[in-house]
């Protein structure tokens, strides 16, 4: 089915998994198997998938490049893409209300709620609409910071909330990985940033150059890179640091902060 | 903010309310009270709202006027629409995860997965792309059937169950509830397609003949308007036989299932 094979190109064709990465990881400092958090995993990539389909359309950003290959309205169509997005979105959500999720139903309710705030008008799309809104504004270092939390840093977070829920941390362990996701999402868009101004579509599989092309504002464009590559590095900092109450079993989790800082793709 | 105006323009601007009807007139039968069921019939709402938006769409069905109102991307543009759609379907299910829902999270649960898979890709998604790729294909009666009982059927027959999953209703109860449920969804969406040739645009706020003029197959075009009208009858009396479990007490989802057959708008 045609709606089907859309939604399987869109999720199955590479992409560096790194929100999956993170609920898996999150778990595992809670002993949670990788198994275990498998279904949670795969639910926040459909979202993080849907969000990338629904952004390269015509109507938003409009790319037609994503992960090296046409993204989907390309290489089926428009319609087709909405749709696929909506899928996504959609089957993201039936598979965190699925008992094998988590035995406990008041855990995945847990779950439900918090992707669907990281992912709505207060999260993720909200995000996107501040992002298109800025073209021919002049957004300051606050409105990026805060599309930024909104746009890529909502649904980081709940990734490694998601961890946490899985594995009935304390609240304590909560925040503190909480605090260690917004750290690194708000690392991971300063790379961005610096990977459009530096980066080569080799690396990275999509158009390079468009925020500066667009006239958009970005980390990158208000601090100057040198400024923005020391606001990088003193992030991985503040991410091991709160990674701390967990000891040597965060290690995987502090050897990601590190490749957030320094990703070249 | 533009994204939360265009979801309130997407919901607020009129419409039947016809599946929030249906939750609570459902949850009712099992002595709900109307205000108990509010925030699920709302979660439902939004979901149908969000794939209007999504269906008007110029890449879908390019419809410039719905309710008599311009469509989400008329009044707004076509970005906001889709990201409107988007945090429209992913409000409701942060609606439907809050403790207000339902104070059981296993209910809660059982509503997230229903509404999940009534709109995903087996649902009201999978339907929609079925009636894009109606146009220039031969869809015979068991094609359009199949199309409308994803499209318009399963979020129908979900609104009614979602009244049983609120109320506690037993095994045989729901199953009667959505044997209703089907009967009425099939029943509307004859009277839909019995609109699209023979109503007038003042009346439903939307332009008719489309169907037509796609040349697209519809329950009148295949089966002509008076055995269509047969069908309907012969749907209502399906659904009325199917509330007799609940006696008397279902005399308002009675009267809703006429409302469906001799619909004007």
């Amino acid at each position: 089915m045609r709606l089907a094979e859309a939604m399987r190109y869109a999720t199955l064709g590479g992409g560096k998994r790194f929100r999956p990465f993170l609920v898996i990881e999150a778990a595992a400092l809670f002993g949670v198997p990788p198994l275990k958090a498998l279904d949670t995993a795969a639910a926040v990539e459909c979202v993080h998938c849907y969000s990338l389909v629904h952004d390269d359309l015509p109507a938003m950003d409009d790319d037609d490049f994503r992960r090296g290959r046409p993204t989907v309205h390309k290489r089926f169509d428009e319609a087709t893409a909405v749709l696929a997005g909506d899928g996504l979105l959609t089957i993201a959500f039936e598979i965190l209300s699925r008992p094998a999720t988590d035995p406990d139903p008041a855990a995945r309710m847990e779950l439900v709620l918090g992707l669907a705030r990281a992912a709505g008008w207060r999260g993720m799309a909200g995000g996107q609409m501040l992002d298109l809104e800025a073209q021919g504004r002049r957004y300051g270092l606050d409105d990026i910071r805060l599309m930024q939390a909104l746009k890529t840093g909502a649904l980081i977070e709940f990734s490694v909330d998601a961890g946490g829920i899985l594995g009935r941390g304390s609240p304590a362990e909560r925040a503190a990985l909480r605090a260690y996701a917004r750290a690194i999402g708000l690392a991971f868009q300063i790379a961005d940033d610096l990977l459009d101004v530096e980066g080569r579509i080799e690396d990275i599989g999509k158009a390079t150059g468009k925020d500066a092309a667009a006239g958009k504002a970005t980390f990158v464009s208000l601090l100057g890179v040198s400024a923005a590559r020391e606001m990088l590095s003193s992030l991985g900092r503040d991410a091991v640091e709160a990674l701390q109450p967990f000891g040597s079993r965060a290690a995987i989790l502090e050897e990601a902060a590190d490749f957030v800082s320094n990703r070249r793709s």
